[in-house]
């Protein structure tokens, strides 16, 4: 995940050839050690100076990236043994996921590997990324920031797809791995290399099947204690199992022993690829809860409701607050609004107490463990309109609109920290609208339903659980 | 819903107010009949000559429009009644949702109605949208277009934040109502008027309680015979019932009660807002399928095995194609890529082949009811670097990028149907992409994953099996 340099196998002078088109990606990404082309009679590929073969490389290559036909890949495979390489991923497919003779040619490349002591991702994969080392060897362009959340896949559409998913929350991969076939590393050995990564502070793995369950369960065990993964898993039913095997050849299992594996050894289950990112999001950027009692705090009364709705439904209870906290929403709430848990301010009131004081008020009692916070956005005319009446017609309304947003969105992102409990948004707004960017940006994740915010709150309260069931099993 | 003029209380020259909020929406929506603000002391409100009683306008009234303190609400409704006005929305809180004081309140409001004979929405609302009519009287701009989705919410919000949610995806209400506490005009009232309206192909409904079950059955069967009726309902759990009661005073029901109610009228039940409008899309656009056998195409296997999934847990089966489909398959499919169904092409293949010819002979199967296609997006630096291979240097790259996609925009999206199958695609690209734009404005629902994809056709499912049992019904 951090070579010095690269030889990459499979690229030519032709665009439309896929090897061409992840060598392009790879140099775009700005990869700062030397990327060796090889190949059998161009010179210069892509602007780079081109090997014939990887003995004749000017200097030592720490990865080999083969993009090449099937049936080449032993032999391409022995000669970077030959050559010292100990590091390669297998883009080619046509291996264990063909069936018997591709199963064979797997066996053949794997006993190389072995032979030569190669570690190698794939084959039938879709390659790395580790945007801190500007190393992306995918076929897709890496636009995001670099982030923390560490990704292992049995899809490689699961990882390249979600640079842009991700960039749609300001989120990023801290590192991410298409595992392909599995031949040698597996989505085991990625769980202990993420667990053990600073950058990564929440795991994310795609599944159709586990090759080594015991392994499995106790280095996913192991690095549950301090780091959550989450896991989506696609082989329990009958046709996702069907579809796994005809993609990796991976076997699946059905649903209810790979949650028991999973409860097992603490990893969350998300049922669909956005919830497993709406879960990664949560659950590796805010405090564990002491329980599971939420207040839901909206100005408006439908999406407060789906919100308790979606907490019933998700493990979380709604708190009941203390009465000091109930003497205080009094003063602050309008009496045609709800004081009872959803608090619901409605829509015409100070945004500052909505923001700052009300989410304060609401952290600050014991009774309650986690805070859910609804952003009904203004509208830009609307604040522009006010700020008009209020100020001096020779200010810029729009510029101090702007600030006031800003302002805002810095007193709702510091809050949920400052008191050590999670705090999580969500608005039907997008990144386009400023404030919600502001807020993303600042640390405070912001989700595209109540439903979705919720359900990831009643993720990070399963994983606290687990959590709490380790600490007591240790001190025991 | 289509006034030739509006009376207008609670608007001033303090943009603060929620009224003038809501005056100044429905005149940014450009509302092209004479609209009269009612004031007490102001001549002018908001550059419009102002009244201090309805009695004193120029010309007559055909929707009175209450954004008042609660008290007075009697009294205006009073005033209006008198002055022959037989429609009005109330906007006022502060009614049958706070508790017995404000319930006598909304029975003293009813029957000033009564006998009057005054229809109203509300109170405790916010208002409707007909964008057709340019009738906007919510706080919040519309910007998307004019559409085909019908809405009836127990939400203010869930009306008026969904202008954004449709916006994503190009969509647009026909007409949508925020119905408040149903003092006078109910739910089952708004189906009613929807079921007649050309405009709307869907209902989408957001429900905290159901007041008149008999008459919602009756109404919501009679329509879903020609229509499709989609609903949200978040009381079935404790917490979700419990806020539906302190925001609009609604008595909801078990889950299983509903579900039995929703099932008899063939109402489809959602299980979030987002959910809520998914089906809405796809049930709105899409031809019913005469069965559940579905066809997967992709050139990515992970989303493909993930709509696989999606389609077992949604009452869909995959199709085994017939004979001289898999025949016709095996001459346009990789060897390494997959022919069963899901259909994988892999990325590196002809694009035409994805968009047509593949998506041409699965629907042409008599094996095959409907077809979900995954877009994995080539990224513009991609087709433009292919594109320059092929063109001499003097050509304008990006335009003919751009109308590469947009060909290939417009074959997808024509194609579901004119084999009367349903076709619904997925990406993690939204409308900012313009292949995607292209797509789904021609017709063709693009969601923003395959599971919700998958979920939307068993939901589309679902509603055809009530249609076929209501047909074999009427035959017998």
């Amino acid at each position: 995940m951090h070579p010095r340099s690269v030889a990459f196998w499979g690229a030519s002078n032709n665009p439309m050839r896929m090897g061409s088109v992840q060598l392009g990606e790879l140099l775009a990404m700005g990869f700062e050690g030397p990327v060796y082309p090889i190949h059998p009679s161009e010179k210069v590929v892509m602007g780079l100076p081109a090997y014939s073969t990887v003995a004749d490389t000017p200097g030592p290559v720490d990865l080999a990236i083969l993009v090449l036909p099937t049936g080449v890949v032993p032999e391409i495979l022995e000669e970077c043994g030959q050559a010292g390489i100990t590091r390669a991923i297998v883009v080619s497919a046509g291996f264990g996921e063909i069936g018997t003779e591709g199963k064979e040619l797997q066996d053949r490349i794997t006993r190389i590997s072995r032979k030569y002591g190669i570690s190698f991702i794939g084959p039938n994969c879709i390659g790395v990324i580790n945007p801190r080392h500007k190393l992306n060897t995918t076929f897709y362009p890496y636009d995001a920031s670099p982030g923390f959340i560490g990704m292992a896949s049995q899809s490689g559409s699961f990882v390249t797809q979600m640079f842009v998913h991700l960039e749609k929350f300001g989120l990023g991969f801290s590192q991410g791995f298409s595992v392909g076939n599995e031949a040698v590393i597996d989505i085991t050995d990625c769980i202990d290399y993420l667990g053990q990564c600073p950058e990564t502070q929440v795991i994310g793995l795609y599944i159709e099947g586990i090759k080594r369950g015991g392994e499995f369960l106790r280095i996913a065990k192991e690095v549950s204690k301090t780091k959550p993964i989450v896991a989506y898993y696609i082989g329990g039913s009958d046709a996702g199992s069907r579809a796994g095997l005809s993609h990796t050849g991976a076997l699946a299992g059905p649903d209810a022993l790979y949650d028991g594996i999973f409860e097992q050894c603490g990893v969350i289950r998300a049922k669909s690829i956005e919830e497993l990112f709406d879960f990664c999001y949560v659950l590796g950027s805010q405090p564990l809860p002491r329980g599971n009692r939420l207040a839901v705090l909206t100005n408006s009364g439908g999406p407060g409701a789906a919100a308790a709705d979606a907490a019933d439904r998700s493990g979380l209870d709604l708190a009941d607050f203390s009465p000091p906290t109930i003497e205080q929403l009094k003063q602050l709430v309008p009496h045609t609004a709800s004081i009872s848990n959803p608090v619901d301010m409605t829509f015409a009131r100070n945004h500052r107490d909505y923001l700052e004081t009300l989410p304060r008020i609401l952290l600050n009692d014991d009774q309650v463990d986690a805070l859910f916070l609804y952003f009904l956005m203004p509208h830009k005319r609307v604040i522009n309109s006010v700020i008009s009446a209020m100020v001096d017609s020779s200010a810029d309304v729009a510029k101090i609109g702007a600030k006031y947003l800003r302002g805002q969105a810095i007193s709702a992102a510091t809050l949920g920290h400052s008191y050590g409990k999670p705090l999580v948004g969500a608005s039907f707004y997008t990144r386009s609208e400023p404030f919600i960017r502001e807020v993303q940006d600042r640390g405070l994740p912001v989700l595209p339903s109540p439903e979705r915010a919720v359900r990831a709150l009643g993720a990070l309260y399963r994983y606290a659980c687990f959590r709490k069931a380790i600490e007591k099993e240790a001190s025991l």
